[in-house]
């Protein structure tokens, strides 16, 4: 079905086939399991990512890494393999994150790391960097964001990304830097603050392409990289480790009569930092 | 004097200060030595590359990155630490390539490459990668260049860039693809073409930014990756390896008189695949 990257994008990202069901990102309580179900019980609080099938015998899926097999199914507006269209919900699980630290040796600690746009996944790459014992540098164009980004996500530095003179100063300082902006930009300036041999994650998924000047990259043999949500490994592996770090998502919970405002909101980025909507709320 | 990588651009590419001699990657015979020197002795073949002063006290200098060096000074068009301009002479050298192949791990053999254009820097990169055992594919826009390609440098395979067909149905073919298109492009298409966790290395300095779209990067997990001219060190492990493996460029030698030819043809991709003055013919 997903031919190419391109035609994956264009099938999930152009074509919504309605009725359509949005939202990845889910959590709930187990009420029921099915008999081949190992290691689930009802009762048990679970999560669902943004993908719910794989061909489980790839070379991917047969490495733990079915979130790059070839026939993923995402959780809404995906085509499972009998042919039904899937529908998903909302819920805040941010399950994306752990996987390029851990791939890029963050987890070690002593390094610094920048953290590009302080929303939903921005203000969770801070907390893990300091759960990491790095050194967090946020780098924002809101300079508004500042004290919080200090004082409560304890965030180490802080740069308006517009300012010259403060991007300047921090030229060649960190060693990866996290990049969670979803619009159209350019990666020099932010390629000019990692050192040598720094490494840029790419998390978020603008839909138009980022501008990729050809200096900072092979002047510094810097190195971009991307990556989408963990495997099923890699996803429990993060749950565990928020666990221990006592890591948590701060969220604005709201009730599905609160969704188009919420939506509304959204679009002028005024959310600290993800809306979770209340389901189960609504439907007892 | 360089305070960003992108002043260091401006510097080197936009403002040219004349008089200026231009010409990077120059090979000669030493006919005297300073008192200092150790390691060379009139008679000796050399060569210089692109870089002619670091300042050897910096952290990546210490480590024989030299290459990295904030302080680098270019063969030509670039000021000294006396204040004094750089001049330069026209030569053939490429030093640019081992040092990516390298570090991807491209030396162990059994893997699949992509080179992309196939002039100058590319076609090396063809015969660097058959010697280290990779299955080279070649990916061009021009069809004409197939028969060369495969029969003269031995090529495994051939991609036409511009017909979809052909791109599809190599989609998720290869580990790594070395793209040398000096010219603004889009780095979608190619990532396509690399297997999840691939490796892309851009050793070209277009000018203006590259596209990079992101989807093909984060649903691959793949990777972008830069890197200018070798150390050298690098630079004499790679001339070792050739020496070994008797690789050589490809060049057609013209006298002073055939400069401003020379370059008409350049800047029409005629010349197979590297123009080389011989300086010491018309001055003996």
């Amino acid at each position: 079905m997903f031919h190419t990257d391109l035609h994956f994008m264009k099938n999930h990202f152009d074509i919504t086939m309605y009725p359509v069901v949005p939202g990845h990102e889910i959590t709930g309580v187990v009420t029921k399991v099915g008999d081949n179900v190992s290691g689930f019980k009802a009762g048990d609080r679970v999560g669902v990512g943004c993908i719910v099938e794989a061909c489980l015998a790839c070379d991917h899926c047969c490495r733990s890494e079915e979130n790059y097999c070839d026939k993923l199914v995402l959780t809404y507006n995906g085509i499972l393999s009998d042919g039904s269209i899937t529908y998903g919900g909302y819920s805040e699980m941010l399950v994306v994150h752990q996987n390029p630290m851990k791939r890029h040796g963050m987890l070690k600690s002593g390094g610094s790391l920048g953290v590009v746009g302080l929303g939903g996944l921005g203000h969770i790459a801070v907390k893990f960097g300091k759960a990491f014992g790095l050194r967090v540098t946020v780098v924002s164009t809101s300079p508004v964001k500042e004290k919080e980004a200090r004082e409560v996500l304890k965030a180490d530095d802080f740069i308006v990304s517009t300012d010259q003179k403060q991007m300047q100063a921090k030229r060649r300082s960190l060693d990866y830097i996290i990049d969670t902006v979803p619009a159209k930009h350019s990666l020099g300036p932010l390629l000019e603050l990692l050192k040598v041999n720094g490494v840029l994650a790419l998390v978020a998924a603008p839909d138009q392409p980022i501008e990729l000047p050809s200096f900072p990259l092979i002047f510094g043999r810097r190195t971009i990289s991307g990556s989408i949500t963990g495997s099923m490994k890699e996803t429990q592996e993060m749950l565990d480790l928020c666990g221990e770090h006592n890591i948590t998502c701060d969220i604005e919970l709201v009730s599905t009569d609160g969704i188009n405002e919420a939506l509304s909101r959204l679009a002028r980025n005024d959310v600290r930092y993800r809306f979770v909507i209340d389901i189960a709320r609504d439907s007892n």
